[in-house]
């Protein structure tokens, strides 16, 4: 049984919870946040479970194996630091740290400590996400070329940091899962609106090896709630909506070809069938804590571990970076 | 009656054809184009309609009032000019023309012979665009801050320019018509995928004078067909589907409040009723048609006259700048 | 070339003109109505077509092969009936006739004059149906056990008739072409709302030959547009959404088992891939006077002929006699 | 501190044990349900609650002020029945009983004791029902005549009892929400597809006092969920869709006018605006724990307590009574 203290019981936290209490094999033996009304919350709904308000304290226990980093993200690094020196394994909200500096570090102490240091890319462990993967490795839809992805609603869900470093990160870790290869440039443009000290809308562009483009467009001040993401292979295109119920991903049989393009009125493109294959509708975070358990009992490397963090980290840094400077293209 | 000539019986001529037979006031004389099968059509729908197929001879006829281009862009400059020169009245599709450079000789020219020039910014000329016109200038929205939109399907419609010039223009001009601000710097990415020479895919960000910030998402290689659009404001937000054939605007009573934001954990945000308002269903196109009539009758000026349609060619023009030089941001 | 003379330029007639005018072997010759405004219309759209205020005129005209009769139903009869009795093939729009007897009696004339006699049961004649037919018939499906249609909207588009014999007409049409099985009883509610005199919102419960259950709800008097239709078989189902522009059919790996079935929490379904084929995008009506051309040049029975017609207004007949009685169900 | 004791930890009963925890001035004591596998469930979620295989066990238990009933319909009566006549306020799932007379001993039976006997018709403590409700009382739809719901998927959750007694019971407590007018008719169709015993679709025509008609449409067997509601009144209409994540509700300022029918191409009707209000989005289930919570430390009587329970089991029963008859109307 691998014993896990949680930090960090805001709005992130109580689902990392309940996932930990059904993951077999895990006991959660402890939660610490430093608010007291969400102590209270938390000792109403686990009465079993010790509920202390210093992270400190929880870290510094020696009968937890584990903790679980759900604060907020500039405290990210100082607590699996401390936590990852005091012998446990770390599971870390995304992003993994503050900065690349930081996050470097984190992946330098656990390697050395031979600790389990892993990032909770939460979409990297959806059932979608696994079934995109394998779409594209079989080739479906040829070579990947362009992806583009939308991800705006309304709302504020992080007060320290933009709505980069809380949202584009879910296309990051995406693109990571799906096509394993390195981001080489991004470009950055946004926005601070209605008041707003932080960037609320942002477009990013991105390059990662062999030529293949992103897009990524995410905003905190769209009056609709859009998750939908494009993917443009040379041989066919899926389309992945993650608010659909059922239909998830939709694969389509359509191109178009330049080959023979004469100055015809109209282009030589092809409208074939279209495919929504089943998805596996289990919660992804409950993926994601049996995977950390797994990692642990087994001393496996988690698929989004901190080397993917940090690569991720410096993208996000980059972005930041091309933002402040204008729109200047930056490469990684 | 004014009677007028069409040259370029394409794919977007017959449309111009048959809204002209349909506009009060106007009489469709002639129709040319080079090609003999688009001639046959042209001559199987209109066997009253005299045929021919040199512009020339069309755009010499004394008995014509005006004439009305439908051809590629390359070609807008020189058969505009000329039919401005022969004492015509000019209607061209959108854009203007391939250049800064010529749209502005073009205005030039209309300006001194005292015809009536304007492009056919179709989408200027929609119920919906009038009705949001209507909406932001009301105040309903409150101070306008930021435009997001999508313009994405599957299709090559023009073979002599990126997707930009054929697709962007259209937010340009809706742009245009809704706020009636100067366009100040515009900063463009993009992507020739899937063996196309030109830009098949293109992101642009711009500002408008006063700093409020749009961006338009243009593709010809998404599997789906997406025509969407939002428009935030400091009081409400809207969003514009032109595909939804009933609800073509919803207006968001939604906003989120920065004001006294403390580190809690939700942000001070609004959702309240949705609204949308009926939408004219008249075709834009006829808009268009009865506007240039009701411009030679009266001697108006068009609203999407030769300045408007060099302001948006001034744009075209920069974004594609921008995209050469790597998203540089270019100063209108 | 077969010459075809058309009777009725109101709502539908438009819509035969311009599609007998592109079918190929085909000369538009003459269109009647009795209305001075419409005649107009038409004689303004089709300067080189003869228009006539005289419907007997018409049908006299021995240069014409065949007549198309797009009238109000109740002169269906007549009209078609003097057609035939002068030499002509009709084809006329559905429903065939305005009572059984009169499809009969239309029916018996056709066959003893030779004639080609047709329904205009136009979504017979759609991408989808044919593509549906396709797939239920090579057994995708399964037996086919149940059908549910919903066909609703705002509008009254018949003055004489209810919503049954212009709405539910479509669903029999397509019931027809999809499985080939007579229609054995009929049952029927339905209500004359906010001041009808006649039904504008009806529900039809069938059953066919071979125990397969279908069901139909029509309305003129919904907020919103609905075209949806359901077909389940013991292997899979399909959803048909006439509205839907590009995947108008969806085809559903789904199943319920009820083999071992215990006194468990949930049952045994099954949950699979989705497959949306493409379908056929050309007109409907384009096929439909091809059809009637082809069956004219070669003799061929159509595929909507007389006898089809009759069955379909025998079901109308009794629905409505169930309608009237209470809702009892009506043999047939 | 009202004590409940819950029986029954299946499918619904974990809900209600979740809102029982969380509303105020409640604790849930105890828990029954006969198989082991579920205690253990229930045992693992809340180890300070007493978990007994025995209902008798927990209705006799004198700590308790009120037993929830949430297992199989045919237990509904003798469970409830027991627990009132030990002295406890009684919660039973929908619907109240297996029959009419069933239902109405247990009405007499809690006015005889005047203890609370309340019906969980979740349905009618949705925000969205409440917003309807709240429209048609300040008669925006003008008067309501017509009512016609959609409430169909894939799945059986219920082993004894017809697709009727499953889910239009929903409907049922709905249209008593929203117009508090007596049932009078009641005339039924529906099969038993796919090898089921019972009907696993139907459709139900329903005649309310006044005149008003409602249709329901039920099923466990269409490949796609659909909870969609058409509400038509003489002024305006609307539409309820449930499956809406933010507008559940549509009002539209859309009407047909028959007074002045002539014999024109097209009706009168009118396409106006379209309104969608603020749901209020809290759980149901919360709002029935709270109502029952309330009623027992007042004494009110539930919105939804044994007499609307039994004219709801009454009209079920006439349901099935029809069906088996062939689709007689039968009158309640």
């Amino acid at each position: 049984m691998i014993r896990i203290g949680l930090i960090g019981f805001g709005y992130w936290g109580p689902n990392l919870a309940r996932n930990l209490m059904a993951t077999p094999g895990v006991a959660l033996a402890a939660i610490a946040d430093n608010r007291a009304e969400r102590r209270a919350v938390a000792a109403s709904r686990y009465p079993q479970v010790r509920i202390v308000g210093d992270a400190e304290e929880l870290i510094g226990d020696p009968g937890l194996d584990a903790v679980v980093v759900a604060t907020s993200v500039s405290t990210h690094f100082e607590l699996s630091m401390a936590a990852v020196k005091a012998g446990k394994h770390v599971l870390v909200e995304k992003p993994l740290a503050a900065s690349a500096v930081e996050a470097a570090a984190l992946v330098e102490a656990a390697e050395h400590d031979q600790r389990v240091l892993m990032v909770d890319h939460t979409y990297a462990y959806t059932g979608a996400v696994a079934k995109m993967t394998e779409i594209i490795a079989r080739g479906d839809l040829g070579e990947v070329c362009y992806y583009d992805s939308i991800r705006i609603n309304l709302g504020l869900f992080q007060n320290d940091v933009s709505v980069i470093w809380d949202l584009a990160v879910h296309d990051l870790s995406i693109l990571q899962a799906l096509l394993r290869k390195p981001f080489r440039t991004v470009q950055a443009s946004g926005g601070c609106h209605l008041g707003s000290r932080l960037e609320n809308v942002a477009h990013l562009t991105l390059e990662l090896e062999g030529g293949m483009q992103a897009h990524v467009n995410v905003s905190w001040i769209a009056p609709v709630k859009i998750r939908q993401t494009i993917v443009v292979g040379d041989r066919q295109m899926l389309v992945y909506d993650d608010l659909e119920p059922d239909e998830k991903i939709k694969i389509y049989d359509r191109g178009v070809s330049f080959d023979a393009q004469p100055a015809s009125l109209l282009p030589e493109y092809r409208i074939g069938d279209m495919y929504a294959p089943r998805v596996d509708r289990r919660e992804a975070l409950a993926n994601v804590c049996a995977h950390f358990a797994e990692c642990i009992a087994h001393g496996g490397r988690p698929r989004t571990g901190g080397l993917e963090g940090l690569e991720i980290v410096r993208v996000l840094e980059a972005a930041q970076e091309s933002l402040r400077s204008g729109g200047r293209q930056v490469t990684l």
